[in-house]
């Protein structure tokens, strides 16, 4: 009964799991790959250049039908192992499937190996084969659940050698490292390492993080990303209709996303809400906490003006970093902190007084313009190190007490003639582990099933790719990047590091200049879209619909 | 341009809108009422027959099939009037397009009228004709915006002759009020002041809530529940996934629902989480908050030992209401509070300290174990009236910081060896709005088709009664239940009144009774459930499934 309970699944799992994904029409039968010329890192070269002297420079890949062979079947097994690195994002599973899929064409007898709970899996030797029917299981479904995820960094010689123990013991000729930039930084680090090792073992890196911000002209998208701002989007479309049918609250809405705010101005395109915050343009504007707080207030007023006393407003999570008063702020009470240990022993009044009697007085008058929960937010929740934690402030919260803060002002000074009522929302740890869209579903899928093709020419150091992902998935084309050709140097924890450039919203780019061109209307106005839940089964113009970043960005009107 | 952007619609709304609502076969043409046996009240039945000495007693209406009629057609137009009235419930437009298409299939001459933003529109003459354009713009989707909602209560006579002019100026003849079960009440009110003032208006009533408080013998579930907890299950399902891909966090999870736990217990059911409180139960064992703390450590502890340092809670919004202890403390705070007009000018260390040195000695122990954040909203956070405010407490914060508290004493003794890391969250406006379900597509459509031939057989102060909703549409039945047979005398504001009884879960019903056989088993292992989202397109036994709660109350294993 127990066992019963256990294999209990929802009616739509079951469903779902039948589901085949589209491949390219590349990789759909014996493939060749057709090298490109030599490439470069997109900066830093010299410096890159030394650090991976075995794969650097190395030629861009891209695979075509081999029309003189006769089958994709190789004599050899071609034993995989597989590791999920960071944070969940939907579609990981299939990206193992298709891997799982691709190796069992190659030879039936190949083998993969699920390393657990993240590289920490590699490294203690912790793993599991992935048998076919474990494989079966989680076929198009959310979630990192089949072998977990972890956020252990590898980037030390020694847990290359641990790793190479297990990877020598299971006849393993390749590790796909499946995570975001950090990860795949350091699936570069280790192909490099066993390369110049000379011992046979390849490392393929796959692009994913639901943030968006793991992209450049070779990587189109990081997986995930499409699947949680479709259902972030459903969210925020339920909150408007509501909000346009009680007319009573302005929402403010938090989105994941980290630093960049292509979570953020994805939903904006998707749901025309009445306002959004796109943190790189207040870096770019170099606008206070103030300019933006007042410009909230300027479009909450006008609405008042015509009898609108309700909206709904997006705010990136990472908004608070792009703005270097804040960050200087930050920085100075880190350092007070430290100083005074016994800080926490006082009690909360004395507390305030004590930070405001340290500051300098820029940061006191900054302080001291805070709404005194985020006030106290900033000097009570601390990390492990003692520094405050950007992403546990209720930045949705902050806002809109400091909008209401405005607004009163504006009423004192007739200015203002309406109403403002909050309601305020996160949406973020609903979406990482969706069932993914039939384009997260594809994109996964085809993701891992040319990495072993990747795998089969004998790659190492590169990233699968799958591009013109704004197409029909047939026509996706489909090969391998090296990864230091998307490194430049960043100093990190103060040191000079190899790093994958991190991709910021373009202010230049489409996508941002059609919600620039758009949104005093949408502010004005009532302009809601309702996407509604991502639906499976139906017209593929609904169910295989990309987002409209990537619409945009490929030439979409 | 402008026009374009309003007009601009998703894809799933564009593609749902086609969708027919499933109709009961004894709608599907001309129907006779067969009268049950005269009615009684649920309680208190003399004082509710001298409140409706004209719409007491009346029978229950069950329609069939009119053997001996050709058409439904009728010579008279029937107008008539819509509100919708209180909190947006998935599923509200298409009680409206159901009474559409019901009063056109009766007389192509009869006009629809929506008074706006809730009764308010009725008393100040606000309202629009919906014509069969507005309509069609509506069906099948989501949020209460086709004429907006509100919270007035329409209870006053001078309310009713204001109505009575605007009712008599459009020829209509039957108000059709979507709401809760006070709303309902209301509906009864009019009904019987317009039938004792002999003038020829109807009054029907039909139950909306998500809540799922507004049930009985012979209401098997109000609208918008389906939908909101299939929506609200998605996310559940989302989060514990993540929960179980990534290992170290426990998610407390607070559900909207007003007082009752029915949302909760349903959500429960459907994604079999490690732990769920139950309102009733607190209530029905006398438990203090300390009871509810202690147990989750203790499920906490024992996954703890196995190594499982995760896991997601479930807590209903209205928790605190059953608690007797917490109410006693709350109303002394508020006594406090009013008689202390200067309280919030104290420094917060003071406001405190003026507390506990006004608390009676067992309120005062129990004010000193609350976490601090949580007294201070207690103190903080007043409603106009200068109450306490229960649905701003943050129950999910207040639990799973008292059980950190539980769990840190009992690692000093030894008792608990594992981590516990938290995240929370708040799932209520999300799911008010969504799109509705199959199910809430079908019956909304059917209670109000359903209203127009309860008016067309000359019925008043009934509610609009759709039943055996655990089985296939085409075989519900239809009728009408007298709204009186509901009530019963409450004191409300220091007054008796005729009220409809709200239904908190049933500790005996088979929907309790699963949950509590499981949950031990639910809380040592891990046996989630991932529903995923709404499907709207493909095979009926996805897109149409009832809620656990129907099925089990109907008779489902």
């Amino acid at each position: 009964m127990d066992i019963l309970k256990f294999k209990q699944k929802s009616i739509l799992q079951q469903l779902r799991s039948s589901y085949q994904p589209k491949l390219p029409a590349a990789l759909q039968g014996p493939v060749k790959a057709v090298e490109g010329a030599a490439t470069q890192s997109a900066g830093d070269q010299e410096d890159i250049k030394k650090l991976f002297p075995c794969t650097y420079g190395l030629p861009e890949l891209t695979f075509v039908r081999d029309e003189n062979a006769a089958s994709i079947h190789s004599d050899e097994p071609c034993n995989v192992g597989v590791i999920l690195s960071g944070g969940q994002a939907p579609g990981g599973h299939n990206v193992i499937c298709g891997i799982f899929d691709g190796i069992k064409a190659l030879n039936e007898n190949s083998r993969l190996y699920g390393f657990l709970m993240g590289p920490e899996g590699l490294i203690e030797h912790d793993y599991k084969e992935l048998t076919r029917e474990i494989i079966d299981e989680y076929r198009n479904c959310g979630g990192f659940d089949m072998i977990g995820s972890g956020r252990t960094k590898l980037e030390k010689h020694e847990q290359f050698e641990k790793g190479l123990e297990i990877i020598m013991q299971l006849g393993i000729k390749a590790i796909v490292i499946i995570g975001g930039d950090d990860s795949n930084t350091n699936a570069a680090v280790l192909a490099e390492y066993y390369k110049a090792k000379n011992v046979p073992v390849q490392v393929i890196g796959v692009p994913k993080t639901i943030d968006g911000d793991l992209k450049n002209e070779k990587v189109e998208i990081s997986f995930g990303f499409d699947t949680a701002t479709k259902l972030y989007s459903e969210l925020i479309g339920n909150v408007e209709r509501d909000c346009n049918s009680a007319k009573k609250y302005w929402h403010f809405i938090k989105l994941m996303g980290r630093s960049a705010s292509h979570i953020a101005l994805e939903c904006a395109l998707q749901t025309q809400p009445n306002y959004c915050v796109i943190g790189e343009e207040v870096a770019a504007k170099g606008m206070y906490l103030d300019d933006v707080v007042n410009d909230i207030a300027r479009v909450v007023a006008a609405r008042a003006a015509k009898g609108r006393n309700y909206g709904t407003v997006l705010i990136p999570e990472g908004l608070v970093e792009f703005m270097p008063a804040m960050r200087k702020l930050i920085d100075e009470l880190n350092d007070i902190l430290a100083e005074n240990p016994n800080f926490s022993k006082l009690h909360l009044d004395e507390q305030r007084d004590f930070v405001l009697s340290k500051l300098s007085p820029e940061n006191k008058r900054r302080f001291e313009t805070l709404p005194p929960t985020v006030a106290r937010q900033l000097t009570l929740d601390r990390d492990p190190h003692g520094n405050v934690q950007l992403s546990l402030i209720e930045t949705e919260k902050l806002l809109s007490e400091m909008v209401a803060k405005k607004l009163q002002k504006m009423k004192d000074e007739g200015r203002f003639v309406g109403k403002f009522k909050t309601q305020h929302h996160f949406f973020g740890y609903e979406g990482r582990c969706a069932d993914p869209s039939n384009f997260d579903a594809d994109y996964c899928y085809a993701l891992g099933f040319n990495a072993t093709m990747l795998i089969n020419a004998g790659a190492t150091g590169y990233m699968s790719a799958i591009r013109h992902l704004a197409k029909p998935a047939t026509e996706w084309e489909a090969g391998g990047i090296p990864i230091t050709m998307m490194m430049n140097m960043e100093h990190r924890n103060g040191k000079q590091k190899p790093v994958i450039k991190k991709a910021l919203v373009d202010l230049n780019g489409k996508p941002f200049q059609v919600f620039a061109n758009s949104r005093e209307l949408w502010a004005k106005e009532t302009c809601y879209i309702y996407p509604g839940p991502i639906q499976y089964f139906g017209s593929p113009e609904m169910c295989d619909q990309t987002s409209c970043t990537l619409y945009y960005e490929q030439g979409g009107k």
